[in-house]
């Protein structure tokens, strides 16, 4: 299958076109940098060059808005609106049948007690909404042009960044725990008692593969979860166990207001299609970044 | 009570505004016209002046972007959003307690089957999407300060504008039918086989009236339905007989591929949120329209 994917030098990008390439598919890379072959900037640019997604079976868009675009949040909407539809449109003008974005857990708002894919959404930040209006670009295309259309919504992801020094994305916990243990102590922002469920990249890597080849018609809406869910606290007590493991000094933990708000609520970040992704452990990941952010810091 | 408006001088806006100051209200107009009290242009200011709602007891914003706004998106969009969290930014500087916005019907997607407050949301359209947000942004400032939040989603509103000259939404059946039917033929754009809520924009300022005094903590979602419901088709129809009563002439409809499509999804479209709104019939309204537009047109 020939596949555009957007996203491809991010974590889940990278996850994906190793996982689509490794089953044979052809990629054809869509974003600003250089070495893409199809050239645009989805937070300035309302269109694709045209023709650019000729001969494609799929479009998967893993490019989607980050937390750090609202640091101008015209330009973050801009990106998740004028984007979104400028690739909709190639894919229409090219006939491609299937479709695939990666949206956020954050689409259903606060993420408490049971969530599955016939949990009402409610997206509250500009991050989450952002994210939904773009889904929702997706659903009319899929309506307009009957492809079959797949909307993940992970939760944290994990993995090792393709290029630690060019990774952009350190302000997730995933990353910055175990960035933070090697200091020796992690700060929390909050007392970290907000539940998180943890999926690998390559598991979305995964199923972008198995969907690809399985696409029922429709949309299909898909969790995604992986196997660990704890607590942002929790999260940080393991880096801070295994950065001090590995290293073998003390790693402390800061946090505004600590025990008194840890009757946390339950979540439970379920789905009707599959189960838990498949990949490393969270342990692993976090021995893995520990690993290679100390091998890099040292001369 | 002391309540900010947007959109006094739009067709819901004018009635929201007469109905409260009927009822002794005190009304502090925002927008961009000269005569505004508090100066702002939502499509592309991204603040109130400093303290601008100070001393208001609720805010609301009957100037949600139309369908018209949607021939610049981008301007279109930036107006539901920023402009909607330049209104919000200062009800939460002035501790307003009240929040109330009118949103659309088409949140919902297709307008079929029974839809009430607990349907499934799924905003397909542009307009669809960027009334949505805008809700969401009023959900997230309920949840930030505990103000009561009113949702509006009312479908096709119909009333006198307050003005037919400066009038702009003449892309609405409710107004652009009984015009057309003025000229001898009402042309439908499609089979018209689609059925429309119908909605008096006084209902909607009795609305408003009422869920002012009676404001429930938390965030409440009305669908504000009218007692009239049918096709645009019978619709249509229902203008051609009044304005060809009214003025001796035949009135033709004209649409493309007609009767084939005419097993029309059905609406009822419900609420949880009291009952019917009050005002002038569809009748009334129509009749009101051939009349004041023939005079007018009359030398």
């Amino acid at each position: 299958m020939r596949i555009a994917l957007s996203g491809a030098s991010g974590l889940i990008g990278h996850a994906v076109a190793k996982a689509l390439a490794g089953a044979g598919h052809e990629i054809v890379t869509v974003g600003r940098a250089p070495d893409c072959a199809v050239r645009v900037d989805l937070a300035t640019d309302a269109n694709l060059p045209a023709g650019a997604l000729k001969g494609c079976d799929a479009l998967v868009h893993a490019a989607g808005v980050t937390d750090e675009d609202f640091a101008d949040r015209d330009a973050a909407f801009a990106k998740a609106l004028r984007g979104t539809s400028a690739l909709l449109g190639a894919a229409r003008d090219a006939g491609v049948g299937r479709l695939a974005y990666f949206s956020s857990a954050h689409v259903y708002g606060p993420l408490e007690g049971r969530l599955d894919e016939a949990s009402p959404v409610n997206p509250l930040s500009d991050y989450a909404i952002a994210h939904y209006a773009a889904e929702q670009l997706f659903r009319r295309s899929a309506r307009m042009t009957g492809a079959a259309t797949l909307l993940a919504r992970p939760c944290a992801v994990y993995g090792m960044p393709p290029s630690l020094e060019r990774f952009a994305r350190w302000t997730l916990i995933p990353f910055d725990f175990p960035r933070q243990a090697l200091g020796g102590a992690i700060v929390l922002k909050s007392h970290g008692s907000q539940r998180r469920n943890f999926v690998p990249a390559e598991g979305l890597g995964a199923l972008a593969g198995w969907w690809l080849e399985n696409a029922a018609s429709g949309v299909t809406v898909a969790n995604a979860p992986g196997k660990a869910e704890c607590t942002v606290y929790e999260f940080a007590s393991l880096c801070a166990k295994i950065a001090s493991g590995e290293n073998g000094r003390p790693v402390a933990i800061e946090r505004p207001g600590p025990a008194a708000q840890d009757g946390a609520p339950a979540l439970e970040y379920l789905t009707r299609v599959g189960g838990h992704l498949p990949g490393p452990s969270l342990e692993e990941h976090v021995r893995g970044m520990v690993r290679a952010l100390g091998t890099k810091a040292s001369p």
